[in-house]
């Protein structure tokens, strides 16, 4: 076999299902063509392999490239000094009249152009990228009318064409409610529906819609017009579900197969079976718990006992979780949740994927999908979980690429 | 006035005792001479200045380089595998079995070679750096034998001549019990005093001893005898104090003068009040509350009433706070502690000088201090605190050298 690039000397994390645990394969070694995987199993066994260059990765781990699932990576304006005036004990009222909260992230992602959208984009992405990840979800929803949300979107995929990532952009419309709509909410769920996702289709700037089910966000009934609109128009479905209070939306958007509820922090047994039930990822998000400082934690316990495939996000945003760092996540999710190292590294890699409809692709070291790795200088994979805030990356390698 | 080195169209973060909150100079540029800073200033008010080089800060931030008062960055062994097992719900004693604990760490670093030592905490040491630290403590304590104390203590010091870092040492002999020693603490005790502190301050190895007084650790009895011993032997103290119980450590150590109490989750207010009298510092260590997920918090109110000056440290330490980044440790003493942005600042430059009684040569931008800067790609002092797993530092200056 004649493969472009050959990994040897490696332990594989591979993540596949017919092996137990993190499917790990030690001595190992694994080969790209034509940015695919053709080979990833040990040397022993490995058969004869003639390659353009050979690597040796003396003994160091590889798993697949990192998935970041949920990410509000796109956003213009700076919302450090509402962080500063929390910290002094500013009431609600003096933090929005000096200017903060969403409303502040929207204005100012209006005010900017699509170039200024991804050049203040790149330092986050970078930061993402130097600790392994090579496929980031990026959602829109800080635009809220139909110009603004696709600069969004137009901004994500530009984004994944200065850098060597695959970028899965998602429509959230329905995040907030624009200040032209207030007291409306239902006249901007018609845009939304009506115009926004019919658009965002037909120029196929995302492959999934999102909504923010929530008291402070839409109701379920009007995020079940969202939801059925998307589907419509073929496009798959995430729910931010569950932050705050507990409104039924996990089962809401398991009704419509969503490929994962978010959050999840209020859900009940009744959610967690529908999640089950549907196939949808519990995407756990630490950063925004830990940075709003919640005391309600994801029903880990539930989601596991029923079966419910469980992802780790950044969820990287300038309100909740401005957080850059997947290896951070997962501690947090182990700190924080009780996660498990096994469960940490799934859920950035292989859960991350489905909660993308992308497992077919990426997200386990298998013969067929694209070459993206992360290699680590490590002596364990718990390592990866383990440190706070420190970076073992050794190379990052995109569609078999360094 | 001839110099080596001016930035200029820099803004400033002097943290001058003269001037409000972070001592702000906007517009400001700062010069260099054989290493040591020899303005600070507004550009308006500059004197004439030639200099060998110039360099143009675009209108970014400096402030003093990092200080990390408080770490044990110098250990061997691995302890991932440790925390692999208790997120799988293992027993103290089955963790202990698969030989984890401090134990584990000190057998690991008895094994260990001088150089292997050094080669271990250089990649630790590197990740500071990178965040724009200047000046680290390093204790020692996991060798506790005369000869693996100083092995410890010479790895540190060989760790400032491999990087351009600024190392302050500290013997930290009475950490835990040896197993030599099982049983007879004060046998031990006996050991660091009259023999390891001597040894220690006779070769200049340390600055300051430190011992953690705790019921898993030392007695407030033994750990005033190591002050005392310290005390003779012209060393400075500092104490490990009210981590998990109170003991009355901290006023103990302001009995000695001590730099500083680190931890303090369980200080009451004649601690604290004791604390004042003597002008010792509250190290804060977030990152250890953070994993070993404890509820107490230190009494920061109090600290603040009594005027008690609050240092932020990473404690980076194998057991309890695998944590290398000091950018983190200030988000954390922020989110966790509530410490406003400018105590986080502050906590973390001139408060850590202070703790490590160098605040006659760091942790302040003004003319005589040593020139350690981090200058930072940032709008504005909060985003170094605001952001999670994020590292904006644009350039380290050690000395006046990049
Ligand atoms: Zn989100
Ligand atoms: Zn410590």
């Amino acid at each position: 076999m004649h493969v472009d690039r050959l990994w040897t000397n490696a332990q594989l994390v591979t993540l596949r299902a017919d092996l137990p645990a993190l499917g790990v394969i030690e001595n190992a070694t694994i080969a790209s063509k034509d940015g695919r995987i053709v080979y990833a199993g040990t040397q022993a066994e490995q058969p004869l392999i003639k390659a353009t260059e050979t690597i040796d990765c003396e003994g160091r781990w590889i798993t697949p490239g990192l998935i970041d699932c949920h990410t509000h990576l796109v956003h213009a304006g700076n919302r450090s000094r509402e962080f500063e005036l929390r910290l002094e004990g500013a009431t609600y009222e003096e933090i929005a009249r000096a200017g903060g909260g969403i409303v502040s992230t929207m204005t100012a992602t209006r005010e900017a152009t699509l170039e200024e959208l991804v050049a203040s984009a790149l330092p986050r992405l970078d930061a993402m990228l130097a600790e392994g990840v090579t496929t980031i979800e990026i959602k829109s929803g800080y635009g809220l009318s139909l110009y603004d949300e696709m600069k969004m979107l137009l901004a994500a995929a530009e984004l994944g064409r200065q850098r060597s990532v695959s970028v899965a952009a998602t429509f959230l419309g329905a995040h907030a409610l624009p200040p032209e709509y207030a007291g409306n909410p239902e006249g901007y769920i018609d845009a939304v529906c009506s115009e926004m996702i019919p658009a965002v289709a037909a120029a196929g700037l995302a492959s999934a819609v999102d909504a923010f089910c929530e008291g402070i966000g839409f109701t379920p009934g009007q995020v079940e017009r969202v939801l059925a609109a998307a589907r419509d128009h073929g496009l798959q479905v995430k729910l931010h579900a569950e932050q705050l209070s507990n409104l039924g939306g996990a089962a809401l958007a398991a009704k419509f197969g969503a490929l994962s509820a978010d959050h999840l922090e209020h859900l009940d047994e009744a959610g967690v079976a529908a999640m089950a039930a549907a196939g949808s990822v519990a995407v756990l998000l630490p950063g925004a718990f830990y940075f709003t400082r919640e005391d309600r934690k994801p029903p880990v316990g539930m989601l596991r006992t029923h079966g419910v495939p469980m992802a780790i996000a950044t969820d990287c945003n300038p309100g909740t979780s401005p957080l850059t760092s997947p290896l951070l996540a997962m501690n947090m999710a182990a700190t924080f949740f009780r996660l498990t190292v096994d469960e940490c590294i799934a859920g950035m890699t292989r859960e991350a994927a489905r909660a993308l409809g992308r497992l077919h692709e990426v997200g386990t070291l298998e013969p067929g999908k694209i070459c993206d790795l992360a290699i680590w200088s490590i002596e364990r994979p718990a390592e990866l979980v383990y440190r706070i805030g420190f970076n073992p990356l050794y190379m990052r390698i995109r569609e078999g690429e360094r």
